[in-house]
């Protein structure tokens, strides 16, 4: 529990690309915020700026050791997006340092909330986010020439524990209906277990309705605007997480809007759940990139550490101030607002409510 | 080559559910359209009715061997849908008998196209169709109570074929352009593997582009009105092809508008591409079934028969009678219109265009 603690270290990775330039101004509107308790030192930002591509490939590492070392004396971390190795790049094929982060501190619950009022969509998925496709991703075998095989990993506990924290959410929110979405017709042994698992533990949440559906329709029923507000929570396998939530977060105004909490028993990271897009910054156009994602994920870890109102104060902030494209629009310039002047928006908006 | 072939027998397998009414009523506007090829007998249908649910639990096999026998005495088999037991059915859990089809029959390619010409929307999907996640995922492992394992195997073959089959099909449509769809960055080994491949082939393809993306994002690019119809031709392992094609079929109208060609070296097999609605006949209401999606599979059947012209006159009729809502609209009827009522309008329609 935050709210007994004396002091809450915050570190700050700046990651790859425009992660940088957009997490310094996530993090200057954190430190607008809770400037009272900045002063007072209850809140400490701690940067930790070696988690670049150039540094995961010379040690041919996800995360360098030193780094895991820093990033575990965080309480919280707020994280720009990273790159990860594609072939052809200049990097050694290592694995994406978001998926190493989440297992290395067992960072067990993506929590992803979409909300479009105006579309009647106010969703939270809850991906879970060590294991699945993603346990051993990295570490497939070719067998031979011919043949690949990668596997997929479901635990017991691994599913009891995103399936309950889902269930949790949905009871105390009001929400009260829980959709658990797998492919269990087809990949019956893993998906069978996630979805067995989940009708297990809804018999111990008796206000929460449950319901399934398989992933490929499930991707229709989130385009489908006469029946998409049936849903409330829903939590999901890794992969399938991955692909509902990119999909979701579109009809609120793409990946760039929508932040994403990876929370576990010990430590939390916020991060934005777009990528790093390198050429923005080879065209040195770093400080146009849209920093709404990130300040989104930050709002989420305010929540997260006890400061519920500032965090509500952000949100209505940021409704005000409308999507980053909205505010290029509003300056009237060509090449847009960049991402500090949307920051000091931002922040004249919560100074002026 | 079908064209100078004497005879070609086409297998209707009622399937499940909702199925026979359906797969009725696409035989009925298939027979009308090649009723003089009938006369002579060079066209032979050969109703196989043993696939059903109740057979499959007896033998405890996704195909009985007595039909997989038929099947394959047949060129090409228009199949309705087939229900895949799930947990709490009074089935054992046996295989999707779809997914069992594939494979026995080696359907290695699956093939949907979505057209919405208004949304300007031209989708062709070649979906890999006998490996992938789908390979063993009957066949996964309980390891204990605790830990359960899934694979995903990918061959050198399986992937140059489909690929390759999406290439020619862009070289020839001069659509000259080809987007592979993977999760490479994490699913490296599966993956990875195909990814390459699509690399290497494309590059025997000078006039056909390539681009690719990651399944998550590509689920948000197909809701982006303003971007979206710069995708062609789409390649796709298994699993990606299953989920992005019900969510592109939602724009053209929903899962119940989408036929699918499921095509291999020696057979063929073209199925409506929603679920068997086992209520819908319990209730008593199974002749009010919407028979769209598998006239139109029974449409991609005429064409891989070599029957074009037919083809196309079916899909002009089609366009014409409109999707099986408006027909609903069209007469008025709150209980709707039959399949029998709806296929004997296409019908007329073909009679007068
Ligand atoms: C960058 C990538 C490895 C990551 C994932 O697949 O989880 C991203 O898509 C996400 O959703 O956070
Ligand atoms: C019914 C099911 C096994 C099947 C699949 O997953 O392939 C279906 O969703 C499809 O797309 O044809």
């Amino acid at each position: 529990d935050f709210t007994t603690k004396e002091q809450i270290i915050i570190g700050v990775v700046g990651g790859d690309g425009i992660g940088p330039f957009i997490t310094a101004e996530a993090q200057r509107v954190l430190e607008f915020l809770l400037a009272d308790d900045v002063k007072t030192g209850r809140i400490v930002f701690k940067i930790i700026d070696g988690l670049t591509i150039e540094n995961r490939a010379a040690c041919g590492k996800a995360i360098p050791d030193e780094v895991l070392a820093e990033l575990k004396t965080c309480d919280v971390i707020l994280k720009g997006p990273t790159t990860t190795p594609r072939e052809g790049d200049p990097w050694p094929n290592i694995e994406s340092a978001n998926v190493a982060m989440r297992r290395e501190l067992d960072l067990f619950a993506n929590v992803r909330p979409v909300s479009v009022p105006e579309k009647n969509i106010d969703w939270t998925f809850y991906r879970e986010n060590t294991e699945g496709a993603y346990a051993v991703g990295s570490k497939g075998i070719h067998v031979n020439d011919d043949l690949a095989i990668d596997f997929t990993v479901t635990t017991q506990e691994g599913s009891e524990r995103i399936i309950k924290a889902a269930f949790d959410f949905a009871e105390k929110s009001g929400k009260n209906k829980v959709t658990v979405v797998t492919k269990a017709n087809v990949i019956k042994t893993t998906d069978g277990k996630f979805l067995d698992t989940a009708k297990a533990i809804a018999k111990n949440y008796p206000t929460v309705e449950m319901d399934d559906w398989y992933i490929d329709i499930m991707t229709a029923k989130l385009v489908d605007e006469k029946r998409r507000s049936q849903f409330k929570v829903m939590v999901l396998p890794n992969l399938y997480g991955d692909i509902l939530t990119d999909e979701a977060a579109e009809f609120q105004g793409g990946v760039g809007t929508a932040g994403s909490a990876n929370i576990g028993k010990q430590y939390a990271m916020f991060e934005a759940i777009h990528g790093s897009a390198p050429r923005m910054v080879e065209e040195g156009r770093g400080q146009y990139a849209d920093p709404c994602s990130i300040i989104r994920a930050a709002g989420m870890l305010l929540v997260h550490i006890g400061y519920n109102e500032k965090a509500e104060q952000l949100q209505k902030a940021l409704d005000i101030c409308g999507l980053y494209e909205k505010k290029l629009v509003l300056t009237g310039r060509e090449t847009g607002a960049t991402g500090s002047e949307y920051a000091d928006y931002v922040m004249e908006t919560l100074s002026n409510p």
